[in-house]
């Protein structure tokens, strides 16, 4: 216990992203407490808030962070495997839904990428589960999918119908989408038309063309050069035939060849609304509260630098604690940022957990101990301030004025 | 500026030790100072006091806490060759004499090693120089030498005369000793024997032996087995005469085997008292009284590890800041200490340079500026836990307590 208990006991938030590869959110945000627990005793308010940015992790943030009820939800993978994905609902009605749950490439990495092939359907299917269980809010992110079919699954699954010229359903998957002549939203869930989408979207990509998903993602879906093409000119004919039937061109909707063209249909079918996922977890969060109701915030996450003030947790919960004049203090596996960079996004400190000459794969390895250490450590300096403040202000000072001892 | 300026300012000393093979004490203090100054501005009195522990970079220290007096000697280095050396002389007689300015290894490097040859007659010429300039006490730190002479060439610098059976001087260096005969010390300078000598020694190996000067560390400077066994004779012979002469034996001063067996003759001659190199460094810097003159005490080193604990320069700040309940702050390349065992020294935190993974030859071209890094980092943090405290007291608090904003 370093401070004195005399002092108002300091309220602090520990609201880490996760560290890519080592450690997620949760984990995090433990190993930080820890560390300031063992400085700090009960001197401190320590509260946990994982946080994510709408990528990996998000839905377990959110989950943690809220009444979140979890719903398991038997649907399919990409490939079309039966798989069981999780999504969460809260009181509100608002529904918190991780595509990847099904149409994930984590769970197609046992089979050969078929990029052609891999069909969104499983997400319909959250989806659906989603509406059964009350929601009149949908909030979804897309990170991570292994589809390029431009949520012509998801919309099927929900009730929609995408016909050949001889008025077939198409295969499952982006491949046959060069064939689509006509599309059928009549048998849509009217509660999927009636609800509220918000994805969560990072990505500026369009839905076609040289930056479009099947050009700059489909390769690591396993797509081949000729793949890609063919998705391409699939896409481009799913969006002519879309903007026929509900007049929003696909193309045209910024951040739409995310996941493989999922948010550009939602857009043009059901006006979904693509929002910044970090903006959108911080809402679902509260953290803007959260900070303010802080005397000091601690974030962190494996590699901070000049993204990670764009976008990403430690800049958005620097700038929201900048306005509320509250420290921020960010322990990372690689700091890039310099002072002056620090200072105007907000960062009173930034503090690598690297102890001595290490490889990355060490500093892996040891994250979560090196996160600890780290969190004491910023402990332990914030504890030389307190009392030295105590030091200078005798009035208050529950500690004696320094008197010089010179030695004889 | 992080502090306000209401408060007094915070008086921290900045006492590092060098940090091997990278920087420099008096570098690495004014890195930090630096870092230091950026963050706090006129809101900390910064005091610089570089350390050493005795060994390598003493006199450097020495001469820039005191008001010493640095004078150049025309000398000679282990193999005779002419050399310039420096020694320091403070006002009130006292001496600083490092002898690897005269016989150290670094200045023989472009010759091959020859241990048996290497003699300390330049020591004496370094002695003899501060007795002309007054000297009345003599501090002789003996790290880093090339000599295994059992201080002969120092004695006969000084007008000690060693002789064979045939009444002939014998030839310099340690390969010669197996020939002593006799020693007069008719001839030696009387200002020397009526000076107080004193020697910083850390090792606590013999003069003859095992453990001994020529066993452990001839070999460092060029003596093959052969000759170890010839230098460890001669020295045991040396002894013998002159334990003859004064009846002390050189053969049980502990540490009397550093420098080639310097200390052992020294204090069978003159009485000279052996002296843990880092308690004569701190009493010659005053570094007790600075230390409790100060708020906050930051020291650093390359590596912080149980041996800093033992006798080095972060070990002893802390011992002496415990005890006048100050914090103390290391800053290092490596930290080896677990929190419990920073704890149990006495040091508040230990704060790595490291702002990434790297390897030490990174770390090492980089330690400037890293070490600069380090100590924004800490001033920052500290910084925290001052504002923090203020916003928690208050009745003196300069800034308005927090009022919470909810979001609407």
């Amino acid at each position: 216990m370093l401070t004195s208990s005399s002092a108002l006991p300091l309220r602090i938030l520990v609201a880490p992203d996760s560290f890519k590869g080592s450690l997620t959110a949760d984990a995090a945000a433990a190993h930080i407490a820890a560390g300031l627990t063992e400085a700090f005793g009960t001197d401190a308010e320590i509260r946990l808030l994982p946080v994510a940015d709408g990528g990996e992790g998000t839905l377990d943030v959110l989950v943690s962070a809220t009444t979140a009820r979890v719903i398991e939800v038997p649907t399919t993978d990409a490939l079309g495997r039966d798989r069981v994905g999780c999504i969460a609902m809260l009181p509100s009605g608002r529904a918190i839904i991780e595509a990847a749950e099904a149409n994930g490439l984590p769970h197609v990495a046992d089979a050969p990428l078929r990029a052609v092939d891999a069909d969104s359907a499983g997400v319909g299917v959250l989806v659906r589960a989603a509406l059964d269980a009350g929601a009149t809010e949908l909030v979804l992110t897309v990170g991570g999918s292994a589809t390029t079919d431009g949520g012509v699954g998801l919309l099927r699954a929900l009730g929609a119908r995408f016909l050949d010229a001889h008025g077939r359903e198409l295969r499952p998957g982006g491949g046959s989408l060069i064939d689509l002549a006509t599309i059928d939203l009549d048998g849509l869930d009217p509660r999927a038309s009636a609800a509220r989408w918000r994805i969560a979207c990072d990505v500026t990509n369009p839905l076609v063309g040289d930056d479009g998903a099947a050009a700059v993602f489909g390769p690591q879906k396993g797509a081949s050069p000729h793949d890609v093409a063919a998705l391409d000119d699939g896409l481009d004919r799913l969006a002519s035939v879309v903007s026929a039937e509900t007049g929003v061109d696909m193309r045209s909707v910024v951040g739409g060849g995310a996941a493989g063209g999922i948010p550009a249909a939602l857009h043009a079918v059901f006006g979904a609304r693509l929002e910044p996922g970090m903006e959108l977890v911080a809402e679902a969060i509260s953290l803007d509260e959260a900070i303010r109701a802080s005397d000091l915030v601690i974030t962190g996450e494996g590699a901070l630098d000049a993204q990670s003030l764009r976008g990403k947790a430690p800049g958005a919960i620097a700038a929201i604690a900048r306005e509320a004049g509250i420290p921020v203090v960010v322990i990372a596996g690689r700091v890039a940022l310099s002072v002056d960079e620090l200072r105007s996004a907000g960062i009173a400190a930034a503090v690598p957990i690297a102890d001595a000459p290490a490889e990355l794969d060490d500093l892996r390895a040891r994250a979560g101990e090196l996160v600890h250490a780290a969190a004491q450590r910023v402990a332990a300096l914030i504890a030389v301030g307190l009392r030295a403040e105590r030091r200078s202000t005798p009035t208050t000072a529950p500690v004696p004025p320094p008197t010089p001892h010179p030695r004889d």
